[in-house]
């Protein structure tokens, strides 16, 4: 139940967009051009509109922000600033007698008549390896359960620095990449589509905060660097991955496509889902130890849809399962000096649970294969194929106060 | 001897800058703000002031890409753009009637008394591994002679992601890094100053055409969309590096900083110093066999300049040294779909030849700091001491037509 805060909007008990929650994304619909807004139940609130209308008239802001392609600028006037207009936006849908009840057909448009747009310019997107499930079943699989985690990872927040051009918003198609494989027993590289093509079910941090080139962001400043979350899916190709990884890490097996959901829940959003992460052991070093809960408790499900067939649910999971939390990441990141930007993506790696049908990614649901799926409608999936379509979802959910994310979904078209 | 085009200004015969290069830059001065420049001798072109001239009336092009902090605008503009603005200038230089030798005062700017700034946004950097030398000799010292070579490495062009925010312009100073790294037979990693700082010896080439996501850049088509190369240092801390990098890549050990010459010299500039690469054996994939000559004939220099002593040469190289040729790692690098974008900047790998002057690494040079190099007031350097500063200096020359790239200069500071 709802106890504090009521709207005098219809939102549906399920929907991810509570009068708690209030993230922010870049939408347009048939009339109008790129413009920030907010999503409340079925709706969007058109910040664009709204400072129009003047109900930011007091908040000194340079509303011009709101009618940029991306949210950067808005981000970057700083926490102080969103939580005003999340303040705002809170009293505009609760007080009987708002205003913007009013002006309701303007300033609120239906989500299913809108289009959502990347959110951000993304300056650098960096994805960590932080799950200790998901690092101990990719290690197990190519170099045995003696050896399944390397001698750092328990000492520091494994990463490595992906592609920024290839992020695309929920809802774009990205084509099955091709590139070169080394097949099991053959003599010579093959190029051709990828026949290993997965998903990575993570979440990415936004960086709300520029830092400065050479000094660093400690874990107990983290957070004020820290804007919001989105769902990520970091799709792999691990037969092109498996070949070319060595010894520089990830790179066409990773960067024709990532893909993100559209609405950046912020932090303060997320405030009553904080718990404490796992113990960790060994002791990091100094500058990797924080008190207080940095992890959140989001539950996040993959399906997965073939061409003509119904979506199925094919893993549960939660975000609080990192073993590195994002203080820990941040602070990792920048401890050697380099600069964060306003907009950069600092991704979770693969969020996997102990348990098998929590993994996330085939690599594991599978075992790289060798345990295939069975879909309701009978087929088969060892990875993914043409035209199926795989979303994932997440929310926090703490005594009925529903904080969502909405969903990351893409579909596969076949290589160009 | 310059035989072809002969300039009415007095340009040293050592300069870079002759009147064949006329290389891309951003810079300012004490009385005005950013803007674009063309380096000529020991002087600047002013575009902006050139085109509130008129100087490029008759070529259709707005005019203001010339005011702006970097040349992206400009370079998007297309190379049908770029080469009429480079032949304009020569006009002007060489014509005895020019109309700029009379507003030579405020057309011309002397270098020295101009910052240079980064040219460039940079929306992602890629840095590849190509020289065979190189790769050779950190295989050789890390897993010995015989496995020096990935099995990869002679059927693709290996590379991995940087991070593009660290990324500063020629006399930007840089902080020593910090860092995790394990020492040998300790037990547990230490944090604390790299130990082992070094530079990387790298040219990078410029995007200067988006690609569409999930297309491809044929070797063929590749040089159509590279507008001109940089000097690059790859900054390298090796200690945070050997402890961090397995499984995913190099990460904190490099993305401290890299360093760019300010000044982009187009392909267009380097046509006569095109030479062929060497033969790949085995055969490449068809994918990245490409005709004609796609290697470039570019001297290249490091020196080491101590706090309190004079600069000197410790290694010279060549870029012709290259393995994988520019179009080959820009058609592997979208093979898969990924996009580039203009800006994007894809660095070489150090370019180390075969001699043991011509390392491009202290790594190398020292090999790992075994044979530490003598200077010549009686200092020994293993690896980059604080209040040293690294410099690149890089030309082609072909019959006394010299087109360089002037430097890239860097000094180290402490530890913040």
């Amino acid at each position: 139940m709802n106890t504090e805060k009521k709207t005098w909007l219809d939102i549906p008990e399920s929907s991810d967009f509570s009068i708690h929650n209030l993230p922010f994304g870049i939408f347009s619909t048939i009339e109008g051009g790129y413009r920030a807004g907010v999503a409340i139940g079925d709706y969007i609130m058109d910040l664009k509109v709204l400072a129009e209308y003047g109900h930011f008239n007091d908040l000194s802001i340079d509303t011009a922000v709101f009618s940029q392609s991306v949210l950067n600028d808005f981000i970057r006037l700083g926490k102080p600033v969103s939580r005003q207009v999340r303040q705002r936006l809170q009293q505009l849908m609760t007080q009987e007698d708002s205003p913007l009840r009013q002006d309701q057909a303007k300033a609120l448009v239906l989500q299913k008549e809108a289009t959502m747009h990347m959110p951000l310019a993304v300056g650098d997107y960096t994805d960590f390896y932080s799950s200790l499930e998901h690092a101990t079943n990719v290690g197990s699989m190519f170099r045995g359960k003696e050896n399944a985690l390397m001698p750092n990872w328990k000492h520091l927040p494994v990463a490595y620095h992906g592609r920024a051009s290839s992020i695309v918003v929920s809802g774009t198609p990205i084509h099955r990449p091709k590139g070169q494989s080394m097949p099991a027993g053959a003599e010579k590289p093959v190029m051709g589509p990828s026949k290993a093509l997965d998903f990575e079910l993570e979440m990415a941090f936004v960086i709300g905060k520029d830092s400065q080139l050479g000094s660093s962001i400690t874990v107990e400043e983290a957070e004020e660097y820290i804007f919001g979350l989105v769902l990520f899916n970091d799709w792999s190709a691990r037969d092109i991955q498996k070949w070319e990884y060595v010894p520089l890490g990830p790179f066409l097996g990773k960067n024709f496509g990532s893909s993100i959901s559209p609405w950046i829940v912020t932090l303060e959003a997320l405030e009553p889902y904080r718990m404490a992460g796992p113990v960790q052991q060994p002791e990091p070093l100094s500058y990797l130890q924080n008190k207080g809960k940095h992890n959140f408790d989001v539950a996040l499900e993959v399906s997965l849809q073939p061409a003509k067939g119904e979506a199925q649910v094919i893993a549960r999971s939660n975000f609080k399962n990192m073993y590195w939390n994002i203080c820990q990441q941040l602070a990792h990141h920048t401890v050697n000096g380099c600069n964060v930007r306003v907009g950069d993506l600092m991704a979770s790696g693969t969020l996997s649970g102990k348990a098998q049908d929590s993994y996330g990614s085939m690599l594991e649901l599978t075992w790289n294969g060798e345990r295939p799926l069975h879909l309701a409608d009978g087929q088969e999936r060892a990875f993914i194929h043409d035209h199926d379509t795989v979303s994932m979802r997440g929310y926090a959910d703490k005594e009925g106060r529903r904080v969502g994310f909405g969903e990351v979904r893409t579909k596969i078209l076949p290589a160009l």
